[in-house]
């Protein structure tokens, strides 16, 4: 995939994931992975509405999240897609500021704990008797601090990091599997949210 | 109806699904009952994107679930919709992952009672003095467990089969119906769970 | 307006409405006032998908809500179209299947109290210093019983009527109104059903 | 920006936020700064479904929100969002009736805390170490009595005003920016709703 087939299919999955709320105002940023030796991915660029992103809106960058070319600025967060990238070798990166994640994580801030759920398929886990614990890593706005969070609790089988009070980065082969293990982890997380009753202080005690 | 005609109105189904957040990622599957001696059925096809598939994106199979020409692969639940075809006698089924049944089943595990509530007519039973109690199953991914389960509990009158932490089946004499009944369904459990308090962990005390 | 007019009309609001959900399966039904001496509606033709109707899907009905031409069934629920357009001098009647205002008459069976919001003025009433008392009826597959109910407890200044554990009516000068002052009043049971609890049993105590 | 590109600039955003939900009935309404010496707005008209808006359905209102020219009435809170426009320096105002801050603001009149969250960015705040207080003002029908409580509490770095049981007003440099802000409040109080409980009478306790 070049550059330009690259911003084409972001733009298109930016405007998805607009649609559905989850890259209010100009939040969130996609990436792909455009090679691996050096690492290259294209990623969203900062600062736009992703609801209406073009093919150009799009930045190369490389393994430090830096751009390789073009006069666009990268995602802050590019830095963060190169470093999952290389780690769990995904070949796409969404990262989305959904709802349930944070306030899943806002209750429980050590992993969100799921288990025998059929959508847990989706996410590529299986949907019995295996325990996934989604990481949750405090926020941070130095992506080096975030990496070695996310380093430090990579499970190569759990394809999801939340952040607290900031939102979700999911990953896949490309960008349609990210979309749908997205999609799913939401959907477990609004049962897992809505069965602990975190929509209530209540529920804390 | 041919198979033809049932992947395209497969297609439009699922898309429609798909828009309502029922399908999310490439979870649920519908099928149209297209011969009853044999039995034969037509199922969308496994794995795929539910809001893009197309008349193409479908398999005939028998009363096993089993594929009978073509080299898509059904969808693993093709048994239990085939099983559900013979004995309810249904013309259409969908299995949707909508998060409404799966929280109500979580509060209800011997099954979701509704009574008095005029949407029951549009799941086919009366507004008044009688008393529905949708079956809720455990999930398996053994579909002879989960037919054995739906059998046994099944009742002529009641349209639909929730499996605990997965999902529902709903059926009708065609898919209009089956949506129709299944749209209604959501509803009554939505509200189900909203007087039931399912969202607080108090609602459970 | 004539009966083609009108059948158009309501096939307009009726995919809007259907696409907001709040005509699940093919609940719900919408009526315009065509003539006053004698008294003619023209109401939703029956048992029809709410997001497809046609301009021909509909029925012209007298006083008692009895079709006065045509083949097509007129909604059950005419006759008590026709009785609120009669007794608060509707121009449209718009019955909905939201789910705000049931849960409201779950917890309110009294009646609905709503008292200095803005949104009560796109209710058609003021801001401040006013109490509503939305009115409660049980519900009933006898229309008269139903239009009695109405009546007993009709305030000219109050365009609404909610049906326990069915749905809610609401009527104005014409469709426009009536949609207006529909999801002026949805929007003001969310917030009393959020303010209220009414999600949860503990809400309940 | 002349009063025509106004106008269809107001009539987009409008149906956007229609869609939303956020503008029920004919409730809200958009302003854009034409002028600062004098002071001119483009207002949305009164009493229109925002929806369906033209790019003549707006007016140009001065200092007191009074109307400049034209025929149409200008929306009855033209003069707050005149003199928001005056104190805030802001090129655009939006009103919205979300129901997040309605909640939001009935928990907590004495103005919503926010901090230490990601979506703070596109509120025009830091993520991290930065409180913001978004002032909650009761409901008035006098613009001067608004407006005197929005000065009054006024925080050139809070671009946000919650009218208690009414809506919120947001703004910025030009109508996206105050897109981007609107949505991302919104965001963080169904978040803040969520933590704090407010749907559960519990919640307050």
């Amino acid at each position: 995939m070049n550059l330009v087939e690259a911003g084409r299919a972001l733009a298109a999955e930016s405007a998805r994931f607009a649609a559905l709320g989850w890259m209010r105002g100009t939040s969130g940023n996609l990436s792909v992975t455009l090679g691996r030796d050096p690492l290259r991915l294209a990623v969203t660029a900062s600062g736009l509405d992703k609801g209406t992103l073009t093919e150009t809106d799009v930045v190369e960058v490389d393994f430090h999240g830096d751009p390789v070319s073009g006069s666009l600025p990268p995602s802050a967060e590019a830095a963060l897609h190169a470093r999952i990238a290389r780690v769990a070798r995904a070949g796409a990166v969404v990262h989305l500021h959904q709802l349930a994640p944070v306030i899943a994580a806002e209750r429980n801030p050590g992993g969100i704990v799921l288990r025998d759920l059929e959508m847990l398929k989706g996410f590529g886990r299986a949907a019995h008797d295996d325990e996934v614990r989604v990481p949750v890593v405090p926020n941070s706005q130095d992506m080096r601090v975030l990496g070695d969070a996310f380093e430090a609790g990579f499970d190569p089988a759990t394809p999801a990091l939340v952040v607290a009070r900031h939102g979700v980065y999911v990953w896949g082969a490309d960008l349609e599997q990210a979309r749908h293990r997205a999609e799913c982890l939401e959907w477990l997380l609004r049962f897992v949210n809505s069965v602990q009753g975190t929509d209530t202080p209540g529920g804390f005690a």
